[in-house]
């Protein structure tokens, strides 16, 4: 294959389901022409609640259907799945780049922060497996990492409930064990799941003005085009806007109509192919 | 098999993940020398936001698993899987009798409705295949049914917000398209999804005394026990406790947690056994 022929593949996104749109949305808006497949986990979303052991599967199928695709670069856009599958992702295809949203987070957190106290919120899983803290302290050995789970805002954001006073309530209240810890004293938030985004003006107003938001899917955009400038891979040839593709595993019309409260751009039902991935025998 | 013998046999139960334990609960309650199999999907949860064609799949496979370990009756305890699987299940199975809990919820609010104007909440699934609006209709054609999607009740259940005036002001909020609209005037509001009884006190607190609940659970284990009866199938020669035992299809520790929320025993997770029913072809 030319060079300017792999430039032209695309790169491959994956999540659970709906919230990996809010990095696609960034690729987007920061690399115009590239072009791209989606893939969403419908049939099995959430990951956020699943073991270690399920999403690391999950995340080998969906890797497995995109590489048969054929793509130059495969972005883990789930925080559940990028703490636990990026590793044995790389290990799997060691000819193809894998890239997470968490080491871009904990990357961003730990310039923004100047006390060295972070905080994240995330899903009970990405929460558990101290994917996030892990990463924190291999950059910032002081820093000190207070990590909560908030699933419910996951429902929120797909609810459409993204502003007004009852989700700021909520937000606040699942927000309070974390806020309240005097030791704690954050002066940086992570955003750890991708669905958080949705929710970022009312998290913003619970917080108050002194902590810094990151967004890791804004953090994730930069890192894929540091990585594929480095790669010589970017399709900076044309100013054509680039091809995104949908793939789902359940039904396109629920995806189609939740997108529209994490996707900057229309997509049409019609255009999204619906296959099958839970039959995939892993590692190939 | 000797009558005695089949009578011993445990009543089979499955559902998405943890709702079908209210379901579980009332079985316990009317039918306590019953031995009892569960079976949670739990990589796959919630059904809810799935479609018909997935949700049917993972029914067959629950089914499989359950009737290769021999059960005398198989009871789908999930309303989104009872209101797409039951006639494919009682297809594919003709021997076994196999009961969904949209019916036993019909039948009940039915009987309870004095103006013939039922609500029913539900997941998007339960809603939107029209399960319940089409089994009212056909015991009550003068009836009139309104369906509300209540997704987010889910996740509140699970989280364990069961009360309190947040929890109110959500549900309110929820339930205001249906206690709003002036033509639908209902006077009995079917709780349509396993997990809404968790849920139970506040919704009696919003909707008011003058609408009756119906708790497809509750109605649920009455009709198991009369087609126990029916088919002299009770395991009613002994005084002693039936045997619960526990399957899941994630790792056995989130089940074990969040099970409080909904089961009024403990479940040891060292008790609970993992199978892999996602590679299972079916039908069979």
């Amino acid at each position: 294959m030319s060079s300017s022929q792999a430039s032209a593949l695309p790169i491959g996104v994956f999540d659970s389901g709906v919230g990996g749109l809010t990095v696609l949305n960034a690729i987007r808006e920061h690399l115009p022409s590239e072009n791209l497949i989606y893939l969403g986990d419908t049939a099995r979303v959430p990951y956020g609640t699943k073991s270690a052991v399920s999403v690391t599967r999950y995340a080998e199928q969906a890797a497995k259907a995109l590489i048969e695709r054929k793509i130059k670069l495969l972005v883990i856009a789930c925080n559940t799945a990028s703490a636990v599958a990026v590793e044995p992702l790389q290990k799997l295809y060691p000819q193809l780049k894998v890239m997470g949203v968490v080491g871009p987070g904990a990357d961003a957190s730990c310039e923004a922060t100047r006390n060295n106290k972070i905080g994240v919120i995330a899903t009970e899983g990405t929460v558990s497996n101290e994917a996030y803290q892990n990463a924190i302290l291999q950059r910032l050995p002081d820093a000190s990492v207070v990590a909560q789970p908030c699933s419910l805002f996951v429902a929120l954001a797909e609810e459409g409930w993204h502003e007004g006073d009852l989700v700021k309530q909520i937000v606040a209240k699942c927000l309070s064990p974390l806020l309240s810890d005097s030791q704690a004293n954050i002066d940086t938030l992570v955003l750890g799941c991708t669905h958080f985004p949705a929710l970022k003006n009312v998290i913003a107003e619970v917080v108050g003005p002194d902590v810094a938001l990151v967004d890791s899917a804004e953090t994730t955009a930069m890192a894929v085009k540091r990585s594929l400038a480095e790669a010589e891979l970017l399709n900076d040839v044309s100013q054509q806007s680039g091809v995104v593709e949908f793939l789902v595993t359940d039904s396109p019309s629920r995806f189609a109509r939740v997108a529209v409260n994490f996707f900057n751009e229309p997509i049409v039902p019609a255009e999204i192919q619906q296959i099958d991935i839970q039959h995939f025998r892993v590692p190939t």
